[in-house]
């Protein structure tokens, strides 16, 4: 298992949940995540879809909460769960629950004193694919990304800066327009600092205008969301993807919030998306 | 909702998920449980199944980690999930985990200082039975009871002596024999005092020599569980079914342990166990 620590692991719908643990050279710190491995992958390597979660949640939210053990099973997807952040006494926080630990945002920092650890977005991008490709089998060119809220914008932000690596992609409940909306202003300031200009690249709405994804985009967003309004404004991603011709298909779904009840419901569509993609 | 106050409302599979706390009679205490309510309840009474938790739990582990809402949406089934004791600051309780709040092991108390409110087989055998009832479509005579550990005991002692209440019954990981295993003897003994001819009336193996029940039971057990060999003891109900010719499914699932993963991944069959007998 090279450079995975081995937490746990668990037998889940005849194939196994793993929780690991490894040194990382992106965040300077041990960071944790969850892995299931399908029982297809004993026999030949097998697609993979990352799922990068929302504030405060660590590898374990969606590892227990969303339910996505059965159909990656039954449709033989390797599923990768990273914590949210680095983590630690060493590591930079704030008080609030949408800054620092928990809340990394994907990005790389620039700025003090989050620039030594924060750097998920090298995190998620270079560092883990790599490790992941090492440990498991899993299929070459068959790497999707998918997420909720932060880790929503997480997903589309990097699938878009990456679509040579991510090759499918998809989103509940995302941050679409981060440079727009409090929770994003407020991170990007910072970790990225007060230019505005380089906020842009960490900004879906942008990204899909500048550069469009290959692979038709999937966005699951709850209508009694109580978020919706003020921070993940799900109608630009609607407006960006219209006024650029981006395949994408964004469901409001109606009577829906923002938690894992929400995720369970429709993860289930989300995997298929990412099966029928990455083949 | 009559006597219920409802602490939170969810969507989840097209249906409800709520979490709804009550004063109770039988404990004298204030009671949480969870309730999922199917879409097919809006038009007619349906089938209900209580879901009994294991030492430690509380409403919520079952809800959040089970995956049960997506079947038991397909299927059009109320699903309710109470508290495992009362709980408080004027409650009894014990240092270990296996005695006390969170414990409470589907007994009514005899002896201090526990007499007072564990009175949990009162409880899901009388009280919620009816409240559950006044407040949601229950189609009559469509009660099962499942659960998991300790509460795959309280689920096999319960619907062992009221047949005419609980038409189906399933368990994961059950305690097949507290009288013969330490976690039931410590339980058994604190709750009902040392006069062990007692503790029979709370031992499925005993009762299902003594009283048999009229529909299949269905019991999964992994073979990886920790707690097989000393706690749950499979074998004994086993031979108890095999000893009176009770009809019963009992399975052992290769590499599976305690856990929720265990659960989510066997209990869609526990739900179909229970639709297809209450119909």
């Amino acid at each position: 298992m090279s450079v995975f620590e081995e937490l746990s692991k668990t037998t889940c719908f005849g194939g196994s949940q793993l929780t690991l643990s490894h040194d990382s050279k992106a965040t300077g710190t041990p960071m944790k995540l969850s892995v299931f491995v399908p029982p297809a992958a004993a026999d030949a390597p097998v697609p993979c879809v990352f799922w990068l979660s929302g504030l405060t949640c660590t590898e374990e939210n969606f590892t227990v909460k969303a339910g996505a053990q059965r159909m990656a099973s039954e449709l033989g997807l390797i599923v990768v769960a990273p914590d949210t952040s680095p983590r630690g006494e060493g590591v930079a926080d704030d008080e609030g629950y949408d800054l620092g630990q928990g809340a990394g945002f994907y990005v790389d920092a620039t700025e003090a004193p989050w620039t030594p650890h924060f750097k998920m977005y090298s995190y998620v991008t270079e560092e883990l694919p790599a490790l992941i490709r090492e440990a498991f089998p899993v299929r070459p060119g068959g790497l999707g990304v998918m997420g909720h809220s932060m880790g929503g914008h997480g997903a589309l932000t990097v699938a878009l800066r990456n679509s040579e690596l991510f090759k499918s992609v998809s989103a509940f409940s995302p941050i679409v327009a981060p440079t727009q909306a409090p929770w994003g202003r407020k991170a990007l300031a910072a970790y990225l600092g007060d230019d505005q200009t380089k906020w842009a690249a960490h900004d879906a709405c942008e990204l899909v205008c500048s550069r469009g994804f290959p692979t038709q985009i999937l966005v699951d967003q709850g209508d009694a969301d109580g978020f919706l309004e003020e921070q993940l404004q799900t109608w630009r991603l609607v407006d960006a993807c219209k006024e650029v011709g981006q395949s994408a298909k964004i469901r409001m779904q109606p009577g829906y919030d923002h938690s894992y009840f929400f995720i369970a419901t429709f993860i289930d569509d989300h995997l298929r998306h990412h099966a029928r993609i990455l083949g």
